[in-house]
């Protein structure tokens, strides 16, 4: 496609099927049949089995924690950490994540304070974090780790130590990922990964829960078996979130392949490299706060006055192409229910999040893509700017789209 | 083991390794395998893909629901339900339940409020929920469905439609059940049932929130998905609460299987019933309100004076045996936190559901057993009476045994 039309001008798509964003590993077939013949010889199927206990072994000698604690999904991880942590109150935040990030902490009876984050990073600023720790009552800091980097830590524990609060993480993006030759996973008082199937290791669904605070741990552990299988530890109350072992047999044998998918996914970010980097207008991000990053996402802002094009409408060039590229975080969390209700000044408060949320878009990385695919998407994007007026009569003709 | 010792005495255990109490039916492996190379072959792991689809057509149609709405287990199901119910304040239920019931509420920012069950049924008091309805303010009524029965729906549904409160079921024990020629699923403003891998029918960790109101379904889907897979509804937050493809696969199985796995425990339970009905003292539940049960549980009330043991005495007999005995549900929920410093006066407010606690006692079914296995542990019953007093002066001399 990279001589030809635009399918949004009439041309032929560049991808006969559509080309989604998330990681989307899976194992070997024989691997998985060999792993789930092992389930049903065992016929233990849930609550702590095995695979469970394997993987949760594995993760805490990868990655130097005292303690890993599978669960469902991350966002029951989540709202597990805010109660296992006994959080009252306001927890400060970013509203430039996915909704899960806030959403734990209003199951758990808390209400985020949601601080703006750093225009070049995408993550919360320490500036306005120590502001509100000084202005306002809270009891926490929950910061989010996204794209691959992590957020400004050192700056953020400093602060929360101050103030006597404790400091945790959503990590949903950031396992594998190492910040001062660290592993992300053992700071703060906890971090919370995914292992949701668009993530860099998959179980299909499901999540982790990492902290080296014995007390905590116990806590998570009675709150994640509805009290079944767990010391008896006060909680303030239980959950299921309990992983099966069908999740850590996926999850582990993602582990294994580990190195590849990582290898992989390094070669596809470096052919995004090449192949945007003479596209003015267009900010490729580039995990910049961590040694290694997992190459999760391949994320973009599109500044319109300089590409040509805004986000919205370079996206409705790619969905044209089937090319399923992603608005992250569109709307931002402050414009969700019941934020936008709870905090109807957060568009003003917000600016640095209002922006990114008008200018951010996700590029396919992962199973779904290679090379070649790679190349194809960024001809689609160069394609989309060498055409820019055209696009923009096309697309007004149509109306606002919004796919 | 019909005439040797019981292990507790110095014999041999009736079972080599041990027989756990749930369902645990499982899909044949070549059944198993095709279904998840299906999956592989889409490459579409969760969030509403075609199993679940399929397997929310085949619940609908089987319960005759307008919405059988998956979800990743039945205690977020119960969770998801209290929201979009847009309940308040407090909702009367049972404290004699698996602590889900009341866990959700809790989550919610819900307090329950407990009524005592009846001494016969082991289900909700309608005299006693009628008493809190005049008496208090409650925003609805959570009625469990216990032991592949159901409780007084007919009674509930005219006290909560005359207050002017919804009534939904936690009918995590009652699926494949019907009251009045009516599947269990289409009863109150909706229906909660559980697929554990210990329940009749499975999807190894999993659930389904049923309901006939639209507007109800709409908020639920969109809570489900953390707003990605749902109609633009406004509900008060949202989870992560979706079935992954693997889980529904398996459901789909085990459904299939379904008529078989109900003859196989009808068999059971008639094995239990033949071999238990000559003793004294104990009482085993025959489900009284539905015109089909599932036979997922054995339940029995042991009357220590007639029987010569008490309940925990002859647990110890079991499990000496290997016969993983379940005292359900023991403590009640009203002894477990939150609830026990919340409600400090529930012990001698509940006196039905303490006494429940201390004298049910749940024997195994399901796949684990067969009908030699029922014979064997019948057995072990009447022998663990005929010696009762040699059985006491043991466990007298080894102290209390929980085990």
């Amino acid at each position: 496609m990279s001589e030809g039309t635009l399918a949004l001008l009439g041309g032929a798509p560049a991808f006969e099927s559509a080309v989604p964003v998330g990681q989307l590993y899976f194992p070997d077939w024989p691997d998985y049949v060999e792993a789930m013949r092992g389930i049903f010889v065992r016929q233990y199927y849930t609550n702590q089995g095995p695979l469970v206990r394997e993987l949760e072994s594995a993760l805490q000698e990868r990655l130097g924690v005292r303690h890993a604690i599978c669960v469902a999904n991350a966002t029951i991880g989540l709202m597990m950490a805010a109660d296992a942590l006994g959080l009252r109150g306001r927890v400060i935040t970013s509203a430039f994540s996915f909704i899960a990030t806030s959403q734990s902490l209003t199951w758990a009876g808390l209400d985020p304070l949601f601080c703006d984050v750093d225009a070049s990073s995408h993550h919360l600023d320490p500036d306005r974090v120590e502001h509100a720790l000084r202005q306002e009552d809270v009891s926490a800091v929950l910061a989010v780790n996204l794209w691959g980097d992590v957020c400004d830590h050192e700056a953020l524990s400093r602060l929360a130590a101050r103030r006597g609060v404790p400091l945790y993480f959503d990590s949903a993006h950031a396992f594998g990922c190492e910040a001062g030759a660290r592993a992300v996973g053992g700071f703060g008082a906890l971090e919370v990964f995914s292992f949701h199937a668009t993530k860099v290791l998959s179980a299909a669904e499901g999540g982790c829960v990492c902290t080296n605070d014995d007390m905590l741990a116990a806590r998570l552990r009675n709150i994640r078996s509805s009290y079944g299988a767990g010391a008896p530890v006060h909680v303030r109350r239980t959950a299921n979130g309990r992983m099966s072992e069908a999740q850590a047999a996926i999850a582990l044998m993602s582990l294994k392949g580990f190195p590849s998918i990582l290898e992989r996914n390094r070669a596809l970010f470096a052919a995004y490299e090449a192949g945007l980097q003479s596209v003015q207008g267009l900010r490729l991000l580039r995990p910049a706060a961590v040694n290694r990053t997992n190459y999760q996402y391949v994320v973009c802002e599109i500044d319109a006055g300089v590409f040509g094009l805004d986000r919205d409408q370079l996206h409705a060039v790619l969905r044209a192409e089937n090319i399923l590229a992603r608005r992250y975080f569109y709307p931002g969390i402050h414009r969700c229910m019941p934020y936008r209700e709870q905090f109807p000044s957060a568009p003003a408060d917000l600016p640095v999040t209002e922006v990114l949320c008008s200018r951010v878009l996700q590029l396919p990385i992962g199973q779904a893509v290679d090379e070649a695919a790679v190349a194809r998407i960024t001809a689609v994007v160069r394609a989309a700017q060498t055409n820019a007026q055209l696009v923009r009569a096309v697309l007004a003709g149509q109306g606002e789209v919004h796919a």
